[in-house]
């Protein structure tokens, strides 16, 4: 690290008004120079998704007062933090951080999360990132015992870097700091979620479908996110954007192909 | 593999309606019963995407002719994928084949790519899948060499099936059958979209962006799928959805967290 100030991107999909990155930035600042650049609404469920089909907007506001450049961007995750680095800070920043997610990003999740999705675009780019989430989807959520850790985890990574290719995805268990008993490094659980997409008929007579699921955890492992969350760990996941099966290499050229 | 057919579930992301997914079809019917359920709109960019804050549509066609059931559904990919296993097969098939995907899906691609997010979400549920691409935006590409290879590919994975968790990223050059030299099983090239953004005024003077790039191969790996495809040769590479970057555990281990 530099003398200077680390120069922080902050970036979520809860939309800029989310209390979760209020808490973020109130954190970041005492790390460095804070830019926001986050959806003008909520993204939740994004994915890795990016606009190619229409045009995106970027207007600044003043949502985190007279100290913190803002921007609200029309787009999706991944395209604010594309947009933030090519028209708002033309440079790459020191870290991007995404979140606080208003609910949990831990395993299979990641590959829905649109605060994860951030997070990964940074790393793309070759930007130190993480992604933060916290174990409560509601809007009123009590982020005291998520200050606490973004900060440890924040500096942290500031003083050690990430390897190239590698990003963080952090999951903060729900309650009060003290029933918390630390933070753990996971791999990513094997789990997933078993659809049940609820049907119902419009005044009109047609059907319509809300995808809802369970969350069925499939990995009992004690190295895994859901097994930390579970028992009131905070969970540190590396994660890449290599998604090679390097391991089926070999069978694969068996293959008559 | 049973005597009965296998039950193959085709989907796209360019829509129900583009050619590609209509080559798709007419070869998977050599290999078993197919059923479609593709988004009723193009979808490109969509990455993971999910849709949780509005309900979703599914509506019968017959965009395929009499033998082959065909739903169009307003969602996403993944979303398809989701909805075709809950409220149209009511079972997993034997195979999830997504595309033929107008354009490629190679290297970093696959993180933004609708076509492979639909094949990720059926490995996720356990299914057989494979992403195909060809390299190709044009609505009028042509098909032919595609076909052969959609064929061998499909033909060899229901024959020998996948590893759990593993799915295919297939793409395919453009040319002539005679001009494609064969088969390569790769890993995913390290590269990258440089973002250049194309800003623009409305009528109104309020400025607007267009999300544009240049496609950047960091990597000159003859083992990588962007070698395969610039030697005009098919890639395929073996994907997986354990983002975990095992590597990285040991040293976020030492760290005082």
């Amino acid at each position: 690290m530099s003398e200077e100030q680390p120069l922080i991107l902050v970036t979520n999909d809860d939309g800029i008004t989310a209390p979760g990155i209020a808490a973020t930035v109130e954190v970041m600042k005492k790390l460095g120079k804070v830019v926001v650049v986050a959806p003008d609404s909520p993204q939740s469920g994004m994915g890795h998704a990016i606009t190619i089909n229409k045009p995106l907007r970027l207007d600044k506001n003043h949502q985190f007062g007279p100290d913190v450049d803002s921007y609200q961007c029309s787009g999706t995750p991944a395209d604010c933090v594309k947009l933030a680095v090519d028209k708002v800070l033309h440079r790459k920043p020191d870290l991007l951080v995404s979140g606080v997610n208003h609910g949990s990003n831990s395993s299979i999740n990641v590959i829905y999360s649109g605060t994860m999705s951030a997070a990964v675009e940074g790393a793309i780019e070759g930007i130190t990132a993480i992604g933060f989430s916290l174990l409560d989807f509601s809007w009123d959520a009590d982020f005291e015992a998520s200050k606490v850790f973004m900060h440890k985890v924040a500096s942290n990574v500031l003083k050690h870097g990430l390897t190239n290719g590698t990003l963080l995805n952090v999951n903060i268990p729900k309650g009060d700091l003290s029933e918390i008993k630390g933070i753990k490094i996971c791999r990513q659980a094997r789990a997933k979620w078993v659809e049940e997409f609820d049907q119902r008929q419009d005044p009109y007579g047609r059907n319509y479908f809300w995808l809802t699921g369970k969350f069925n955890n499939l990995d009992k492992g004690e190295d895994t996110d859901e097994w930390a969350l579970a028992n009131n760990f905070v969970s540190v996941v590396p994660v890449q954007f290599d998604l090679t099966a390097h391991h089926a290499i070999g069978t694969l050229n068996t293959w008559d192909l």
